[in-house]
């Protein structure tokens, strides 16, 4: 597959039109595209823009609600239950983590939990929102049934992601990951690469370990069994219980707290997901002199950077090293984007009335694009 | 190695004498059994009253400083930060969990961060205790260095276990495990059987994959380099990064947060282990009637239980089964000691001035047991 490189002004302007376009105001389109484009940005492409046309399928469908707008249904001063009733994830994560970072600043903490949402892209878009205020933030979502729980079959619980940003010099602590050993996004590249996946990824439809990605894709698009094993893997040899256990985590602060729609449902209706999410923010200042904490911190952080190498290693990271990286990066080189989704932007264009040469002058779409198909 | 059972009440009346003649109050010891104890009928011994040779050698050394009260030194309504002064792990870890339960029952949420106290047990007593008040109870810990961070050779992070309890039917959600991919204790295991470690386990001096218990657990000791890897292996293959990540959650709200020691240096001094703790209560009914949320809960855990299994395997278990069952089982049938244990036991009967054979009647001691040796 070619590639070919965009800036990030280039894709942020189209990203917007795109949502405005949808009939999204202003405000709400800078922020789902913000939301996106910082996946992109941190090299995550799996959740940036370039699954715009996921979105574009929800809305069509009408799992996805353009116009709803997430209402609190339960409040206290340190907490919040918000329905989503079915709106852009982005909007109704953005709207509950504000108020977990008002009630944080007023209380000391803020705990929200969302029923009733949509895939709202990247778990530490949120966590980081919280951190860029100076609090340690959360956030979690449960999704569409892939993780099979440890002895089980069948996909019980969703990829489940925990995120975690605290502020830190030179840069936070950023943790974003999901609670199955890989995501989905991962099998479909070695299923592109025509490769056998990693031991200890998947299982077929009888709870058997399968490097054979075709297969498990089908499985899990049909649902007919198999998934994604936990992180820690298929046995307790490994920690399988712990992985599936940080899946229960998810679930609790997402759909449990939230009496909302558990991974094992989700994502099985005509006219909604379902998706729940958890927010979380923290003010460190709650224990004491925010800026010691934060010294104290980073001290530790340069420790991890700077202790002895494994034989052949040649650096340890911590969390969030490879994001402020990835993201200066793209800034300066641009955001790769595969011409499979130059052809689903073309199409999208075609849909909306938009102008794709003017995004995206000079790019050549394959020959056999023939106008918008809706065949993505 | 031979093992002998003894019931939950011969054991639970030895210790609480032991720690009573350690100088340590009735209620003190009590406290302090309680924790121990619930580890061995949780069927988690090598964290239960059989390692009471650690708490001995702490107090005679110095590091556990008997007569130390934990101190509330930072508070808010929803926060708290103690010194532990060193004091017993298990009597500083109740006093903060208690403040964490209190400040949850008055506000939704009580968050406590506590610093400079020992070794706690296991962490889920401290989650369950808030469990058992119908809150959301979380606990960490974070402890000598013995995780190695992925692409590293020295052990950074300790094995800084999570543990979550959530109230349920019929009985709770109970989740407790090390950040790393198995405890020390599992070495130790397979070393005594003379068995090579399971592949995915350990690293050598050089930060390089090793199957060599004994050379493994003799590079610990040392600190020579190596150590046990985080969940998720040594590779971000299988998720590396990711148990790296929750172990730097537990640091985070132990020794971070607290502004305490982190596991890169803890045991390593003279005076004191320095070793720090985090603790959580959450009220499920800052989301709603929490009657709901339990139901609602207990409806997803059953549907995990009765969700198809894998091949071969014949049930799927929920967090906190396991030790349900060993409870009853432990309660019913006892609680096997080995006897190397069981020397432990005698010796530190002598050094105390307690009765061995009035505890544990009719057992015979190997007959090169010949007095206190100290040596254990």
């Amino acid at each position: 597959m070619a590639y070919v490189k965009w800036s990030f002004e280039t894709l942020n302007a189209f990203c917007k039109d795109v949502f405005r376009k949808f009939g999204f105001s202003g405000d709400e389109a800078d922020t789902i595209t913000d939301v996106l484009l910082t996946a992109d940005l941190y090299g995550i492409e799996s959740h940036g823009m370039q699954r715009m046309v996921r979105y574009h399928k929800g809305l069509e469908k009408g799992t996805i609600h353009g116009d709803a707008k997430p209402e609190i249904v339960f409040e206290t001063p340190i907490s919040a239950v918000i329905d989503g009733h079915s709106g852009m994830g982005q909007l109704v994560g953005v709207f509950a983590m504000q108020k977990a970072i008002e009630k944080a600043k007023a209380t000391g903490v803020g705990i929200v939990t969302v029923r009733e949402s949509n895939h709202y892209g990247i778990a530490g878009y949120y966590a980081k929102m919280a951190c860029d205020e100076g609090l340690l933030g959360f956030s979690c979502t449960n999704s569409e049934a892939i993780m099979v729980p440890t002895f089980g079959r069948k996909a019980m619980l969703g990829s489940n992601p925990i995120a975690v940003a605290m502020p830190a010099d030179p840069y936070p602590f950023f943790f974003d990951s999901s609670t199955t050993v890989v995501t989905r996004g991962k099998l479909e590249m070695y299923n592109k690469m025509g490769k056998p996946l990693p031991e200890g990824w998947a299982l077929d439809e009888n709870g058997q370990p399968s490097q054979d990605a075709p297969r498990v894709l089908a499985n899990i698009v049909g649902k007919n069994g198999g998934g994604i094993v936990p992180l820690g893997g298929a046995t307790e040899t490994l920690g399988s219980h712990k992985g599936y256990g940080y899946g229960m985590l998810a679930e609790i602060f997402s759909s449990i707290l939230s009496q909302g729609v558990t991974s094992a449902e989700c994502c099985t209706f005509d006219d909604k997901t379902g998706i729940c999410h958890g927010f979380a923010a923290i003010n460190p200042a709650a224990f004491g002199d925010p800026d010691a904490i934060r010294a104290h911190f980073n001290e530790y952080l340069q420790e991890l950077r700077d202790s002895p190498k494994a034989e052949g290693a040649a650096r340890i990271y911590t969390h969030g090293e490879k994001e402020v990286e990835a993201e200066q990066d793209r800034r300066e080189n641009g955001i790769q984007v595969n011409d499979g989704t130059m052809v689903e932007l073309a199409d999208l264009c075609q849909y909306l009335g938009l102008d794709f040469s003017s995004y995206f002058p000079g790019y050549e779409l394959p020959a056999e694009f023939a106008g918008f198909t809706g065949n993505y």
